[in-house]
């Protein structure tokens, strides 16, 4: 039987949803009194594991999930080693460096150099300045990286923004984006490139329903 | 004013008890209708800031605190450069080795070589095996590390294990146990040997007042 990796959190109502069109109903993990954190969905066609976004590549590389739903920072952020083979249009955000309102910085370049940037998205954030050729000092925290500029530990953040409330609340603004993320499909190369569990059915099926909706949003 | 990080979770009401006591009130914190992550104690005497747990030794690094409690584990796993001042005695919990009940592995030297472990604290459970001279894959997870043997994905995990209830409800038993973990009061390491903000006098009135704690639950 085939296992699909769902997020937890933000993707997780539009992944179930997007399953559910193609037959496979997950909604269970919707229920707040559910405490499962493996379910088969009601024909018993297919198998669903419920873990941390940043777990859902881990499984997914491992070949103990066999398709998977996450992030499109979540793999910038982790390089998994996994087939990324849709954009699933959904779970729209970007990965942007703010600073405090009040703060001089107009852009990324003009953070003094050797300045200090607090992110969850280590990887993203050094790539990023090292690029730009701006040497700064990457501080790796878990939360509340608004707290990072707040406390005077740093100069700015890079995280992600979607309706950008967190900022706002805090007196952050943005001032560059490093890149726009939304949810993809990923599989296990190796069970992908051998067509086991029916997959590249999974995937088309998939696919052409994100094209559907995406067509049907703009007209 | 002396800035003291202080971690969310498990040790929280434990540590906001302990500073009450030394004369210093955060327990605005404890309210569940507070969403400030920054306050002063009623005298304006010190600022105490609510951050996650494994961040409480990166602002105490960086010295936008000079005074935090974090769990042992995070200082093992992370090897911070902060001053590990005092055991606070209270948050026990050990960090260990689990295995499905079913599994015939009674120690983690049976584990078979180049076996899968999943964990969270993948720095202590690469450290443990290497000294065990065992090959073993570590896995690193984020959350439900439990789900690493219930789905086949590993042998074994290494976590933190207070009650148990967790391992229990998922079918896994302790084989071995790395090290035990309580909480510990940690410093900035310049700020407390320049003798800034009274710092010394802080330290010595919270480990008297461990100690008579301590003292008294013995007697």
């Amino acid at each position: 039987m085939i296992t699909i990796a769902l997020p937890k959190g933000a993707l997780l109502s539009d992944s179930i949803n997007l399953f559910k069109s193609v037959g496979l109903d997950f909604s269970a993990f919707l229920d707040d009194r559910n405490r499962q954190l493996q379910i088969a969905d009601p024909t018993n066609t297919a198998k669903a594991i419920l873990v941390r976004a940043q777990d859902v590549p881990v499984y997914v590389e491992y070949g103990q999930a066999q398709l998977g739903i996450v992030g499109y920072d979540v793999l910038l952020e982790k390089s998994p080693k996994v087939a990324n083979l849709a954009d699933l249009k959904f779970g729209y955000c970007r990965m942007s460096v703010a600073v405090p309102e009040a703060s001089s910085y107009k852009r990324s370049l003009e953070l003094p150099p050797h300045g200090r940037v607090a992110s969850k998205f280590v990887h993203c954030a050094k790539e990023y300045f090292r690029k730009l050729n701006l040497p700064v000092e990457i501080i790796p925290l878990y939360g509340s990286v608004e707290l990072g500029p707040i406390t005077g530990m740093s100069e700015a953040i890079v995280d992600l923004v979607s309706t950008g409330r967190t900022l706002r609340e805090n007196g952050l603004i943005e001032i560059d984006v490093l890149f726009e993320s939304t949810a993809r499909l990923i599989a296990h190369p190796l069970s992908y490139r051998l067509g086991l569990y029916n997959l590249h059915d999974w995937v088309e099926k998939l696919s052409q329903e994100t094209l559907q909706r995406t067509y049907t949003n703009f007209h």
